[in-house]
């Protein structure tokens, strides 16, 4: 029989059930559309107008929401939590069984646990080590040396280049390009000489990194990604950055190279963050801040400038661009009262 | 013989012939670079003066640069379009016929029209379906399930992932992904819990996806993009993003997640467009908007500060973080202002 | 034995040997962490306080740090330009032997000179010629009609269109695409239509192309990058764009289309360059400025606001906004003020 009750779904996730156990459920959808054998959840506050007029056959909800759900009912204390469970008890990522596909090509070199899956097209080079229940999907290229460790998942046309190190249970979303050269070159006169990027890229456990994602090996040194870092897609992280434990940050994010994020610290999209700098833990840089010196104190930080309509964008731009003499002014009014009154 | 007569040109594309007619036409070029052979046009108004000027064949302007026009000419109302039609006539996208390059792994289920072609390499999951005349280019990644439409083209190492749905002729660019696993975690405590993303990515009909784009599916639900959307490279898309019909965005746009756009809006490079926004119908940001609420009224909106010599910017950004102060001094010297007159 | 002497890196690097010149030197390591057998260099004075405490068998330093070094000693002009030299001695690209290997797919019309390697599962078309020395990474797409000079490096996964030509010594990192379609539409009423793009993408020798940069075909006519420009990762650029020798280009920048920038610019990350512009010889745009004006002079601009606390940032963005009316009081408090003094 299709789905999970859910007596069962409370029972694998810690949540408390009300209402009837014995309903099965199939799939997930939100509060508004949700309907007949579908679980849903209320997380933000914002939506909760809408609980009461859900089809769905269950709720996963926080105690105080219990009164005005009209349906059955997980209780927990961090509903999103528990819909994460959920979700994944409903829908595991696909199955696979370990071998190697006909189409990969594998050197010999290579120690690949029995239970890693290798999918068609995937291309893995000499001494590579791939740990067990490992997934390589298609079209993914892993060059020599690197190490996989255990559950990892490359999802598709994923880039490891030499030596690239992934803890376990890392998921790399399609595109991805792991130790590609750092930007370091030379001058030699007015001529840029490249220079030998020498390092790897370290990547902790439980890590997942966004589709188009560029991280550059270290120049000397490695870039070190910590565990359960997340980052969103077509972040670009140059040579030697280090990101701490638990660090989330949004799409679009570009680091220059050899800075140092602390732990906890979240970035919002499109950030662009200084080579050199140190962050530290518990920062929080909202979207599209350019950080230019280090923030070691835990805080929230922010810069751009938001959208107005563009006729008082021309205005404000003119004035930002004369507001060194409109301070001027200002200083002359003040010296200019304050002689008056000391005239009088 | 090589190219297409003018008088030719001319039928197929609905334009009005002036001149010789029996000119062949083998190649474009811009009007300054046009010579024998070649066919130019003239749309923006800026180069009116090259026109006279020109050693092209044939020149596609409007009918009121005739008068000033040296050489023979289509005449149409609007030249760009006529352009577009004449360039694809002289350069067919290159001929290609249904079948299945040797080097491609097709799974057994997979449902392909026997006009399509999938090139060397391509991979194609179970359950797929590709339309008749669809161009599947060397090195796709075509998860299971996913739907592709007629004439559809992905040009070269493209990642479809699981469920994604194409309409008939979209054009994806070598690098795009679509149907990543969207930015979604659960804060369990410090840390962070991977939400599982099931929803998919649904594409309408004629749009055109650049290269290296990133597309998340839904997380619930789905993301939607409209008919005839135009996204140009390296665009972060965040889940359950939806873009009317007939938008055009710019490259390296990044949308955080739910957040709905019009019809017939444009985005200029670099915006960043935060998340649960909604954005009307015909609204245009310029270039590196950052859109932190909604826009429901068509109009444009701008933000971003325009580059200056630095040390002009050095003092600007000095003064700005100064403005509250400079608002203050000139509260005050209106206070004492009005103070001095009151005591008069 | 492993590694080179000491001696013998100065004799190859053109560098004069202080200490002993039999040493070993088997690795390079920052000045910190730098140990026996290792080989470090000073070239940013901000580190010469670590050079006394260094533990490494050689340091590569300037005459005027000679003084103070513990160790024996490389002294050149350009450390790092040695340091460059010294780690490509020490760690040259891995060497590989000309070929095809079985898993790839070569067109025989394709004309590849016998030291070029061709990796596994790499395509190449109809009409690519490929020159000596070549390395055609794992998993590349050539499209028919390119043409690849002498010694250059496609790492893996990169993908050339149609009839895209590079010069000598280009490196390509992974994920990059080079002449995929520009972003050209003519609008037919509210509808955009396609413009085929026909030129292509012209590469100069000694270039560097980052990890997932995009890099348009030309319009009409080409998009040019010259000789020994250096892009970093996630680089959109649009069509037509040209780009002069020794120009250095830092990650995420975006060109909009037709722009020429000058020889030995650099631009740091972020930057966004309008279309049609022209940027001069030696124009510096420091990170993420919004270059929206052409600048022929030499010089540095800026643009971009700093992060700030968040608290101060809520203030500045607020007063910015009303910083016309700021300007207009303090215009009415000057002309009060005048008209008072002229009263009196």
């Amino acid at each position: 029989m299709d789905g999970i009750t859910l007596s069962d779904l409370a029972k694998q996730t810690g949540a408390t059930l009300h209402g009837d156990g014995t309903v099965r459920i199939t799939a997930v959808a939100s509060l508004i559309e949700a309907s007949e054998g579908e679980i849903t959840f209320l997380a933000n506050k914002i939506h909760r107008a809408a609980l009461a007029e859900t089809s769905a056959t269950a709720v996963i909800i926080s105690a105080d929401d219990l009164a005005t759900c009209p349906t059955n009912a997980l209780v927990s204390d961090n509903p999103h939590l528990t819909y994460a469970k959920v979700a994944d008890l409903l829908f595991p990522f696909p199955a696979y069984k370990g071998g190697i596909h006909p189409t990969a090509t594998v050197d010999k070199s290579a120690d690949i646990a029995p239970t890693a899956w290798i999918g068609p097209g995937a291309i893995v080079g000499a001494e590579v080590e791939i740990g067990p229940d490992a997934y390589i999907g298609p079209g993914t290229v892993i060059e020599p040396n690197c190490f996989i460790g255990k559950a990892c998942r490359l999802i598709a046309r994923v880039t490891l280049c030499r030596g690239t190190r992934l803890g376990q249970r890392v998921q790399i979303n399609p595109g991805a390009v792991l130790g590609s050269d750092g930007f370091g070159f030379a001058k030699d006169g007015s001529q840029w000489v490249k220079v030998p990027q020498l390092g790897i890229v370290e990547v902790g456990d439980d890590v997942e990194i966004g589709a188009n994602v560029a991280i550059d090996r270290g120049a000397i040194g490695n870039t070190v990604i910590g565990d359960r870092v997340k980052l969103d897609n077509l972040i670009h992280m140059a040579h030697n950055v280090e990101i701490g434990d638990d660090t989330a940050i949004a799409g679009c994010v570009g680091f220059a190279g050899s800075t140092k994020v602390g732990k906890g610290c979240t970035m919002g999209g499109m950030c662009s963050i200084n080579g050199h700098l140190e962050i530290g833990d518990n920062v929080h840089f909202t979207g599209r801040s350019m950080v230019l010196r280090s923030y070691k104190e835990a805080g929230v930080y922010s810069g751009g400038l938001p959208a107005m309509p563009n006729a008082d964008w021309l205005k404000a731009v003119a004035h930002l661009k004369r507001i060194e003499t409109l301070s001027r002014r200002v200083g002359e009014l003040e010296k200019r009262l304050k002689d008056d009154s000391e005239q009088k």
